[in-house]
């Protein structure tokens, strides 16, 4: 039952409904092949250790190993199937520390990433994931087939809890649907979170009133634990609509307990920190994986990259992303590395795609990810030089524009908000610049 | 303002003792000079975006702007001085949000590594670290010198309640201090948390009045947040002395609720997935940083690496992380990249050495941490040819061996079990084989 030993491949076995099924790639630790390197992992993510042990009865270990059932040397690929006893259903930390826990850290493997992970319906029914969900955010906004807009007040942070209301005020009255806290605005000195929440709120019911729209604020609740629900239900009291949580800073556990508190928040998961563990093409775990259990854990809209901002992440993965978090039902794709999964009751989860847009790749982005997407420009609004309300409407106005199937540059020359948002960065992606 | 103005290089500047400081490793993106790219990461990190914004106050500017006060191009390094007002003092999650966020991402670099964090004591204030550290753990087991000594049960999962205690029983019972639950193990369908506490504490008591030493019962708490709490408290409740945590698969909102519970446990952090983020050299974030931060949530006593183990992780690397939660005054090493810390009031965090261990590299193991070091065998203990209560005693003696100061070949020739031992794994590390 050590690691040496080759019990556990068996490439005739198919996986049952009931196993959870995880797809690895994987550069054998010297010495190893990639059998023997699937092997230890398997082990280590499951019932084995490096040694042959007293204390595994032959019984259990029938029942509970693990099966490596495909292995692909030339993509050096495994797919390695788990009966769904080995994990705590309705944990997401423990489920992380069995399949994404010490292995990646073991000699046996120089590099290991883990691409996919497919849930059996007794782990999916453990989970009741987005309380609204798409669905439920456009009918919260009325707002039923375009893609929604929104900014992140900026600087991230150095307004005061004033300055940010009328930041917020601006780019709600120019025409956005959503304003968002930066990701690393919380309750600071020159800026409380009390403060902010009442001052915000008060700039939307007025935006609300002068745009006959509704409006959310994003609200940044990311704290420990207790704190982080007690900003979550202070929101709740006063009004508001949504709160956000950075998802990998913040944790597993908290991201369930936020979604346990049953507040009827949208719940916005900001991805801060995934590149750490997402970039390497070769070791830690993908985005998608991410992704997918944000879903799980009740998690309305999530970011999962701009395809033409500032951060990395191509167009192919960032579309395979919003597929997995807005379909019921997603097909297996071996090329690019996709489990199968059938969603059964979990809502889908809103696209999010920020970081380095603004008005003049809009149209480019809703053509590639759809109506279903919230597209969100931080930088390219409130860079705009008439500034954040006109950057606003800069925004609006390419949303229309592609709306109505008209060039941007086009719909420009009646629309001096976004020809002036055009004549500053153009059409092109930013590339971070 | 925007990433490629230089307006934060200042080689000049010398961080005064409230600022935060990050040694990151920095490959520049395409096109961009270390200095550059810097400059895009000190601005994400911060006040900035990628695009000049109206919003930014020119004395905000100033009063919070980051400077990157050290740029080494030789070994691809930067050092940036951050304004504590850039943070909120007591939440880990947004202190990382901040420093080792969306960085990760940016298209301006291609690698980025966090490398070390020195906080201000302005933040370190906002903590209590440690309830018990290694004083209270030494004061509670009436172990004033020594190395403590404790195993895994193994398999990590599988066994009933009963059969989990059974194990336990035979550890404590063949001499050692500490058992562990597996990380992957919490409230399983076939052993439930309440039933396996209950089994373990009756079988600690019994093991405690049989060897006449108190024992510890590192009880894997790992959970959603409030049932993490519920079964912390369950612990306390029922008479048990410590609870257990997977800081990384949990995330540190969970790490600081269970902290900021006072429960009076002793908490015990595992790592799991570290290696996800901290393996590669040139991108993520070092083990350390990992490790700096937990002391600070007040972990008592936290996973830092084998050297002689199945986990990678170089010598060097593990006794500076245990430098880092054993010290009081932390020495900047350039060579090293450690950057100084004075702990002030935070107590220190006993290191576990786990993974791969068994009785025949206690000695070096020993010898290379000093007496602070929590030594765990999981595979070397139930591994034991004899099984798991001859495994514990062959460790027990190997660890009086090496506080004798007489070579364990020699020992063994007069104690049969670590004799046993000997010859089952000889006297070099396991390499996860």
């Amino acid at each position: 039952m050590g690691y040496a030993s080759l019990d556990y491949v068996d490439l005739k076995y198919r996986p049952t409904e009931e196993d959870l099924v995880c797809e690895y790639y994987l550069e054998p630790g010297e010495g190893r092949t990639l059998a023997n390197a699937a092997e230890a992992l398997a082990a280590e993510s499951s019932i084995g250790t490096w040694t042959h042990i007293a204390t595994l009865k032959p019984g259990t270990a029938r029942k509970l190993k693990p099966h490596i059932y495909e292995i692909n040397a030339r993509a050096k690929t495994v797919k390695i199937a788990y009966n769904a006893d080995l994990f705590e259903a309705g944990s997401i930390p423990q489920i992380w520390s069995a399949i994404a826990g010490n292995v990646f850290g073991m000699k046996a493997a120089d590099n290991l990433r883990l691409l996919d992970v497919e849930l059996p319906s007794s782990i999916l029914r453990a989970y009741k994931g987005p309380a609204l969900g798409i669905p439920g955010i456009r009918k919260m906004l009325n707002v039923s087939k375009r893609p929604l807009i929104g900014t992140i007040v900026k600087p991230k942070v150095g307004l005061s809890a004033k300055e940010h209301a009328q930041v917020a005020y601006e780019a709600w009255a120019g025409g956005l649907d959503l304003v968002k806290d930066d990701e690393n605005l919380t309750s600071m000195k020159y800026n409380k979170f009390e403060d902010r929440l009442a001052a915000t709120l008060e700039a939307k019911d007025l935006a609300e009133q002068e745009t006959g729209e509704k409006k959310i604020y994003v609200c940044n609740v990311t704290a420990e634990t207790m704190e982080m629900l007690r900003r979550a239900q202070l929101i709740k009291d006063q009004g508001g609509n949504c709160a956000m949580i950075d998802i990998i800073t913040a944790g597993w556990a908290a991201v369930q307990s936020l979604r346990e508190a049953n507040t009827g928040l949208i719940l916005h998961g900001h991805r801060a920190m995934h590149a750490a563990i997402t970039r390497n093409r070769r070791h830690g775990i993908s985005m998608l994986v991410f992704a997918k259990f944000a879903r799980l854990a009740g998690i309305d809209e999530l970011h999962i990259g701009a395809i033409y901002g500032k951060m990395e992440g191509t167009k192919k993965e960032v579309l395979t992303m919003e597929h997995e978090i807005e379909d019921r039902i997603i097909k297996p794709d071996e090329r690019t590395h996709v489990l199968a999964e059938k969603w059964l009751h979990i809502k889908p989860t809103f696209a999010i795609a920020s970081g380095g847009l603004h008005p003049g790749v809009l149209d480019k982005l809703v053509h590639a990810m759809g109506n279903d997407c919230i597209c969100q420009a931080g930088g390219g609004v409130h860079g705009h030089e008439k500034g954040t309300r006109v950057g606003a409407t800069a925004m609006r106005q390419a949303l229309e524009a592609t709306m109505k199937n008209i060039p941007l540059t086009k719909y420009a020359q009646t629309h001096p908000e976004l020809n002036q948002a055009l004549r500053q960065w153009g059409t092109k992606p930013t590339g971070g610049e």
